[in-house]
């Protein structure tokens, strides 16, 4: 490749707009601040962008910024089966699991394929599930009651904001009060700003720090997203989205991104969280014990391109990744990280060649590419 | 409502490509032939308009257009109890099927809520569902896992092309031969074309006649469309789109555009479809039978607005509808007709006041419109 060739970003589509995916309660705060970009998730309008990406990621390293993700939309567990039925969906043990503690827990399918990695919230009264892009309702509803335990499933009125950066904390500590430092990660609290019904946890989709407040009145969106922002103004708080660069830096999943149909758990790196020796039952628990025996086909790595920054590229598709002229996995994501000053991506490459530094060669619009697997996270 | 005063269409957002969203195996061919608009659907991109909506429409109603619908995603079912499965699945009598049928079925949970309304088709060993909008896979392999069915579920490599418009028919036949003017209303036939295999059947989300060809091999979707944009050009044949006017003015329902989660069929103008005096067993059954026998609380209807042609606007969610002060429903789509030479919509109003004729007011982005209820389909 020719450095400076100049692989222009391609042209964004324009999305039409219809009742058939949802606005968030933030939705017209996010318009308001020029959100301009957006992608569609769990079936709503999920603002990716406010015209200025670099402010953006900037703000999210080293400050404080605002996310609209009202789209991991929660599916909620109530009743007297409510836990029973939360550990049989869960591949983990969640013996543990205590009044104000959340988990990030794999979903499986009874041949053990991943549907869904969500954040399992044990409320006072009830279980959330605080959902990546897929329709896990229909999944929970069928198991309940084909299984026939004694719950209510249903989608309640949560809508999460995120506060991420740095200076997330001292933002939510003036919001909430100092001991909010002491949550630790996924724990949460109950609790209200200034009479807005809320949860708020130690939680978000990067490795920034900070929490995410689940609103519990749709009604109150645009309320709870101004109070915030002018709390936030001695932060420089502005506003943002989850960052495509950041994540591929830290490594984060994006389920369905990430993933395909029959990816499971240990081979989206989500083995440490599967739990296949404990004595509770779940489904594909069979399946997933003999993964972990014979170890997963694939594995999700770095790569660090031979390209420079020109050539990072936005990809519509998975791009393939081969060796010694033969595919051995995927391109799931590709970006320039301004901290590493490389093209960087995420691919699920056969386990056989994950060594770091082992070479590839990555397809692009212009040709094949070198690049060598690093490890996880970048950074 | 001053006429003309200009209620401009808000602009179209930017579309953030992903393969979270994944592309259709016709993708490429959309694109160079234009594609500029599209919508996410079953987590794929959907194109909804080349550039010229006027001609679209036209294409529709008087020649014939070209559809990319892959985002029907199928869902499969295979193996011994595939009949059973399906019958369990769905809210209509499937007895008297039979191979190479196709019968428009609302798929329900256990309290009778529509999740889907697909086609279902018995094809020589299998079944298919042809999917509106929602991961009924997650759904189906639920039910089939735990209520212990012999069977096998999966996504097939199938991506649906649509073939519409008057002279949908001749060019289908000048492609299939003259025998296929015989395949009745959502019956098909596994055939190919010049070896492409694709199942033919004769369905489509318009009300202007056509075929949709259900490719089963995804590395020849360009080919496919080519070969039928080639074979139309004497029937004038152009890219096209499910047509958001003629749908609303043939009041056919979009899932989840025009549902809400709590929705049933009988609500959704599907009561014809629901069989709950049969004697087979399925899924909702007793909830639908209480409704069939109580009555639904609400039904779609048409809404036409006093309002002229410059008064139509994208909704980005439904607008709620009034009558003496109180909400008694809600829109969720508005369109001008060309053919009626006026502002009409689709509403979900209270059984109360469906009666053809009476008055409502719209909520719009500049006050409220009077609108009169009217029975669907408009046309």
């Amino acid at each position: 490749m020719t450095p400076g060739a100049g692989r222009v970003a391609a042209a964004m589509p324009n999305l039409v707009l219809s009742p058939r995916i949802r606005t968030s309660p933030f939705y017209p705060a996010t318009v308001a601040a020029g959100a301009s970009a957006f992608s569609v998730y769990n079936k709503m309008l999920l603002p990716l962008s406010f015209g200025d990406l670099e402010a953006e990621y900037r703000r999210l390293l080293e400050g404080v910024a605002l996310w609209d993700v009202a789209c991991e939309r929660q599916v909620e567990i109530s009743g007297p089966d409510a836990h029973a039925c939360a550990q049989y969906l869960s591949a983990r043990d969640l013996t543990e699991l205590t009044e104000g503690q959340g988990k990030y827990v794999a979903i499986c399918d009874h041949d053990g394929r991943l549907l869904n990695d969500p954040i399992l919230m044990k409320l006072s009264d009830r279980i959330w599930l605080s959902l990546a892009d897929s329709d896990l309702l229909l999944w929970v509803r069928a198991v309940a009651a084909e299984k026939g335990f004694d719950v209510d499933v249903c989608e309640p009125d949560v809508s999460p904001l995120a506060v991420q950066g740095p200076l997330a904390e001292d933002l939510i500590a003036d919001l909430f009060g100092d001991d909010i430092r002491a949550i630790r990660y996924f724990w949460f609290r109950e609790t209200d700003l200034d009479g807005i019904p809320l949860v708020l946890c130690r939680s978000g989709w990067s490795k920034q720090g900070g929490f995410e407040l689940f609103l519990r009145d749709r009604t109150r969106g645009v309320e709870l997203w101004d109070r915030v922002m002018e709390a936030g103004q001695r932060y420089g708080i502005g506003p943002g989205a989850p960052n495509h660069v950041e994540r591929v830096e830290s490594g984060l999943l994006s389920f369905g991104g990430d993933t395909e149909p029959d990816t499971n758990p240990f081979e989206a790196n989500m083995g440490k969280f599967v739990d296949v020796d404990t004595p509770v039952d779940y489904i594909g628990k069979g399946a997933l014990r003999e993964v972990a025996r014979t170890g997963p086909r694939r594995l999700m790595v770095g790569l660090t391109l031979e390209s420079d920054g020109t050539d990072a590229w936005p990809l519509s598709e998975r791009t393939p990744v081969f060796q010694s002229g033969a595919q051995v996995g995927s391109m799931s994501a590709v970006v320039h990280s301004p901290r590493l000053g490389r093209v960087i991506g995420l691919a699920q490459i056969a386990t056989a060649v994950v060594e770091e530094g082992e070479q590839v060669l990555v397809e692009t619009p212009t040709g094949r590419v070198s690049a060598a697997i690093s490890a996880l996270p970048f950074i």
